[in-house]
């Protein structure tokens, strides 16, 4: 078989200066993430194809890589179907390693155990710009915490790392499940319909109230229920704040919700505006759906004017460490986007903060061996001083070598010649 | 399928204290390496089943998790032979994608081309002891650098790195597989039998100069050319230092090696002493082999004496390119053995520096809110000084959770309780 230059389909190789912007990004995570109390775990890129299988991947199950059985085991003819081939597959997101590394470990992890994992995941989707096959997610997870100390902590570690990154003036949209589904109730709608009505919901933003209206009626929802529950969209637009949305929503709903629920998102409001540093809003959005099934209570996304979509999200999901272990915990998470993070940094000329200069030597080819020794020797000494140094034969075309090494950040040229004194 | 807990056969899950230690090592890694002027890069983990079957990877490609094919390109009924099966696979080693990242990037890179790569790597071994399937490799590569001026920046940079780490007294052993030719040569063997005679060769360390003359013997080899090799040994055993091993090679071996692969070995030696930072010796070893067939000039390996075995290694690769691109580009690499560095200083206890205080603040249970927000707010503001603050509820065992908590470094508490003065 001829050898192939390109990435496979759907997969990129990482140039040099993406890689920098990268490197330093990932540096930023790790250490905001590390002053909260966050430790860094790292799980293997494949598991058993019955993690990945469980129906808690929604869509994304349908995008595994899969691993063909090795040796003996792989019993070709006899295989009737895909299953028969395959014993494990590429990880499509990082919460599923997480939660069997929990379940796992958890007799040597500290309780609670806040965890960050980066890494790389792998979906055979379609590929579309800027959407690749391969891409890291990075996540902090909180297990073991019931109360919603977990929600502020990992929204407060959050928001300080994009604000460390430069990002200002983002939202942070957050909602509860319990308020979802205790507004579909309180409208009339079957609970076997409330996926379907929250799937039409998530497009709000895009469609707009008399969008969802629209396509609500026309998948024969009844007209009563459509109209209930549009009103309480319209009183929540009409509120000035949180407070009063939150409010409205208690005085509507009465006993269809908890007001426990209502009143953890308060708390989780105001503990977040009297502490936070960064500069954002926590908005409370009834409309804000996040498509996974496996969450149980909060949910929240980082919203970039900028980007115009989420950059990132996350929620409570108090019922996968049980599918695993047969007993719950409580758990909570909060997932950076990071690769639309590092494209909005490149989209906006970002220039990673200096790390000591970098500076490249040249010498003339057919430089006497004493003399490379000695200019080695110099440029140990700089390192061992924190610069960068690069010791390289000049190129024919040494203007050109030193254009690329400009773009590769290199500012200082030092040309050596078999002639120089050294 | 029912859920697995335990990671897939072979992987690990990587628990925190380990973790710390990687991150700490990769930290000093990557900023030596910077220091010399490489350039991090990164492929994808999957590579097109092509490249991985091109008979470079040696016994690795016997090794390779295969990715089933996706969607119409399956065809299971079809399919006769594995190969119909899949298109890709993991790749199992660095320097396969590098050679092609390179062929594909060229254009877009500096000449000459000085790449960093840290990754995952994967291999269908036999499980054992501290040997995963899934396991880091750390590679830097000069491309474009026909001079042995690579060699000794390589050899340079990786010692230094290791001198950071604490590794002292340790060696460098370096030959030339064009010695390595010339002495078979010599000693009458065909070139058909080369291959062979360097496997028995390389096991000169374990079973000394008598067990590879026995083994030889037994393979059946002319008595005449096994007892000439033999004596180019003994002599070699005999020089006191690199210059009298070289020197008597170069007189013995007359014609049958280039004057100038000795001289090239006596330089890289000269310029590596006159100008390493680190405690190490390079050491002119005519047994050594290294297994790859892609190595085409000077081979070395990294010899740490408390783990009695290679912790690393390299050499020159200068037709690798050319099987991408029809143009052959000089290459030359040296990988540091990641897994067991980690291995030996998690075996020696290593403790990272402090990267600033881990406290934790313990709150009881049952806190009034504003007394929550007042200690969240007091973490802020510790954090914001680079100080590592986790804040959590009290367990009701908090004599244990403190113990846990020590074991993930944390030195100081602070214990809130309701009716603190906050």
């Amino acid at each position: 078989m001829a050898l192939v230059k390109k990435p496979v389909t759907g997969m990129k190789d990482i140039l040099p200066a993406e890689m920098e912007i990268r490197d330093y990004v990932m540096g930023v995570i790790k250490d905001t993430y590390r002053a909260f109390g966050f430790t860094p775990i790292e799980t293997p890129a494949v598991e058993s194809i019955a993690n990945l299988s469980n129906k808690q991947g929604g869509e994304n199950e349908k995008l595994i890589f899969k691993i063909l059985k090795r040796g003996e085991k792989l019993k070709l003819a006899e295989a009737k179907e895909e299953i028969d081939l395959v014993d494990g597959g590429l990880r499509y997101d990082l919460t599923v390693p997480l939660v069997r590394y929990y379940s796992n470990n958890a007799n040597d992890l500290p309780n609670p155990f806040k965890a960050l994992q980066i890494g790389s995941v792998w979906r055979a989707d379609r590929p579309q710009k800027g959407r690749y096959r391969q891409f890291t997610q990075c996540d902090i997870d909180i297990l073991g915490e019931a109360s919603n100390l977990a929600e502020k902590e990992l929204i407060l570690a959050t928001t300080t790392t994009l604000d460390k990154l430069g990002f200002k003036n983002f939202q942070i949209k957050i909602n509860d499940r319990a308020l979802l589904k205790a507004m579909v109730a309180y409208s009339g709608f079957e609970e076997a319909q409330y996926d379907e009505v929250f799937i039409i919901l998530d497009k709000m933003d895009k469609i707009g109230l008399e969008g969802v209206e629209k396509d609500l009626l026309e998948n024969g929802y009844a007209a009563e229920s459509v109209n209930k529950y549009l009103d309480l969209y319209k009183g929540l637009a009409d509120a000035k704040d949180n407070a009063a949305a939150l409010s409205f929503l208690k005085e509507k709903l009465g006993d269809f919700v908890d007001e426990e629920k209502i009143a953890g998102l308060e708390e989780i409001i105001e503990a977040v505006d009297e502490t936070k540093t960064a500069k954002f809003d926590l908005v409370f959005d009834a409309t804000l759906v996040r498509g996974m099934s496996y969450y149980t209570g909060t949910i929240y996304e980082i919203y970039m004017p900028e980007f115009g979509a989420a950059c990132g999200g996350g929620g409570r999901y108090d019922n996968m460490v049980g599918n695993f272990t047969g007993n719950n915990v409580p758990a909570c998470g909060f997932s950076i986007g990071f690769e639309r993070i590092i494209m909005l940094l490149m989209d906006n000329g970002f220039k990673v903060p200096g790390k000591g200069e970098k500076i490249a030597y040249l010498m003339e080819k057919k430089m006497p061996k004493n003399k490379v020794n000695a200019i080695m020797k110099m440029a140990q000494e700089e390192r061992a001083n924190g610069k960068q140094i690069l010791v390289a034969q000049a190129n024919k075309n040494k203007k050109f070598q030193k254009e690329q090494l400009m773009a590769q950040g290199y500012t200082e040229f030092v040309d050596f010649y078999a002639d120089s004194d050294i």
